[in-house]
């Protein structure tokens, strides 16, 4: 293999072949194609897209550059996994949910990095909890209580590991079919075998506009399916936060109070539509009405949070914190935020708020930063929402004095008021399937 | 300086400011801007181009990213370029005419790579010959002779030598506005007040198609402007070899000749075309004619000759091997090359032509490679030509029996020929001024 013909034939829009693919993975993988050749050939990428057929060789090359799970111990498996945003905590609650409707979920997820959070960080939020498993425990856990919650390890698509933290310094993200093999490369590496997408849209999402993430949404679907899984992604609102908290533990509460049947309408909503999808696509129910019937009953009986506890407990967490929720440290610092103008909420720039979060302590700029787990922000009012005079609309949680005047200005500056009523973007605006 | 920023505000097609290029050359060359970062940018660069204020403002951060000289003691200077092609000579005849006719010729050249040969490497086949001044040297040989042939310094625009072996190995070589750039760089660095470049079209030059070729022309006219310099551009025919000799001590002779009043026509007229617009720019005659007539008897009349032999000499090369070219090493091996089929030649891919003269040793396929002076091709039938049966197309010479058959089969393989008479390509199909 010549790289620089590789180079070349993308840069001038032709079509990779599928060895050529594999072995460019490989040997990048194995360091002997250095950064700056793959830098050039990411940026044709970017430029020119690739094929479906490309994307699909590409994902395969990436998740054979590491371990892969084999879970057909476990008979079918059904996973989620959503693109990112703030507030977005349906994690905690869907896999619970799923595993206790008899899925088996074997779900691993990341670190927050930027504006949104990670499950992973929310979850290390409970004392105690481990999110490392080996893979016998992985199996042995899926069989006894139905679910995983854990962290990507690192033998997973390490050739994604070293792509991403390249193309975060090359200006080549924002790439759909890059975006798309990234995240199905650990899916598949994962062994699950049917997967519900939740592809963010609006200002907190990494695609921004709705045209693109619908693009990113349809490519997921076509390539997960080219890749031998069942597969349907949902295009859910990140217009504004998701529920009411952003930063880890005031994100584990909230997901505590929606498993105990209480909680933001918009958390469960999105919650049990994720899961009805799962159960869908796993063909434990007929319709996607059924699924919605059983999730809902699951979480309202309490089943849901006995799973969730019951999870937490296998994996070594300290599960009075899910009993009792209060027990989560608070941050000595609580201070509201009310705006200089009253009316009705309008829009809100949801990754600034993200960053106010991150500048607060709850998430990083990199990966290597340390989290405070008691940062974070609690929005009080919605889109479509009215503002009084003297109303908060945020709370801000906080160990860090100095950065809360910087946090509050970009809240306020986050938030649009207008004097007439505007209706709220719907939740979830689109089903591919 | 945000360098992601940068590339993603390249990426998105908009237009970079002079300080934000400024700053990424000089970050570039001191090493604290990664190559990768680099290579994303140049990528980005080749699929989106560049205005023609970004491409001057590269041109002149590339310039100050090293030595520049200072050539005011000198009066004004004139220089010509080439784009480099196969059996182009023209340097080694242009500069002594010019300075004959009392230019002050300040020219600088590479070595030859690939395909192309290089002065410096032609030059320094005559024993002696130093292709290495100092700065005092340079001024006050250009006084005293009016001319110097030298080889670019290493303090002459390092940026271009890092940029360049960059691009050659990430696809991003045959973009006009970073060859423009690095083509000015050097001419601007090296002081010259005008310059007269000749921009090879065809199938032996690195831009064959005759648009691409025009394209940057044009560029390389406007963008020296831009830097202050009187500029002018001819568009020249490299759709097959200038002249007959290819190789060093080969081209080293047919200059002799064409010096001496003989040798091939188009080398001459060439050489006189590019002469008279040297004289142009720099007002030694008013019109392009009146040039050609000065140029036509100072090569007649060993005026140009002549300056060669002082120029030889102050540069402490052996003169008698310009007085009796008959001293040059002949290549051991000299064998004819015939082809299988009869009629008129009507094409050449010359560029396959300069491979197989790198291949008998008189090239390089990397800069650190040894040249063999002697070896080489004679190009006996030029398009137009008829070939009777057994008459021979080429001649070749070269220290390497091993190489021969491919180097023989390759050249049979660059002739086309066919039934009927073809017109040959006009040697120079546009003037840009």
């Amino acid at each position: 293999m010549n790289i620089i013909e590789i180079i070349i034939k993308k840069r001038d829009g032709k079509e990779l072949a599928d060895d050529e693919i594999a072995a460019l993975i490989a040997e990048y993988t194995a360091g002997t194609i250095p950064d700056y050749q793959m830098a050039s050939l990411l940026m044709a990428v970017f430029k020119n897209g690739m094929s479906d057929r490309e994307t699909a060789s590409l994902t395969g090359a990436m998740m054979r550059s590491g371990h892969i799970l084999d879970l057909r111990p476990v008979g079918y498996t059904v996973d989620k996994h959503s693109t990112g945003g703030v507030g977005d905590k349906t994690t905690l609650i869907v896999v619970p949910l799923a595993a206790s409707l008899g899925l088996k979920v074997p779900t691993m997820f990341g670190r927050g990095l930027g504006h949104t959070g990670g499950t992973r960080d929310k979850l290390e939020s409970i004392p105690g909890f481990r999110t490392v498993l080996s893979e016998p425990e992985i199996i042995g856990q899926l069989n006894t209580v139905g679910a995983v919650m854990i962290g990507t390890s690192e033998e997973i698509a390490p050739a994604d590991r070293k792509l991403y933290a390249l193309r975060d310094v090359t200006g080549t993200v924002e790439s759909i079919p890059l975006i798309t093999a990234s995240i199905l490369s650990k899916k598949c590496a994962e062994g699950t075998d049917a997967l519900v997408l939740d592809v963010k849209t609006g200002s907190g999402a990494f695609m921004k506009d709705r045209a693109g993430s619908d693009k990113l949404a349809r490519l997921l679907v076509s390539i997960a399916k080219l890749m031998g899984k069942k597969a349907r992604a949902v295009l859910s609102s990140m217009d504004q936060p998701l529920g009411q908290a952003v930063g880890n533990t005031l994100e584990v509460i909230e997901s505590i109070d929606v498993l105990r049947g209480n909680g933001p309408a918009d958390v469960r909503e999105l919650s049990l539509i994720l899961c009805a999808h799962m159960l869908a696509l796993a063909g434990t129910v007929r319709t996607f009405k059924e699924g919605l019937r059983l999730a809902a009953r699951n979480l309202d009986d309490g089943s849901a949070l006995r799973k969730l506890t019951e999870i937490v407990s296998v994996q070594e967490g300290d599960v009075s914190f899910i009993e009792q929720p209060e027990k989560f440290v608070r941050a000595p610092i609580m201070s509201d935020v009310v705006l200089p103008s009253r009316g009705y909420i309008s829009g809100m720039d949801t990754y600034e708020i993200g960053m106010a979060a991150n500048l607060l302590g709850a998430g990083r700029m990199q990966l290597t930063d340390a989290v405070d787990p008691a940062a974070g922000i609690v929005v009080h009012k919605k889109i479509g929402e009215r503002v009084s005079p003297g109303e908060p609309v945020f709370t801000i949680f906080t160990h860090r004095k100095h950065c809360i005047d910087t946090a509050v200005q970009k809240l306020i500056a986050a938030v649009r008021v207008s004097k007439k009523r505007v209706t709220p973007p719907p939740l979830v605006s689109k089903t591919i399937s």
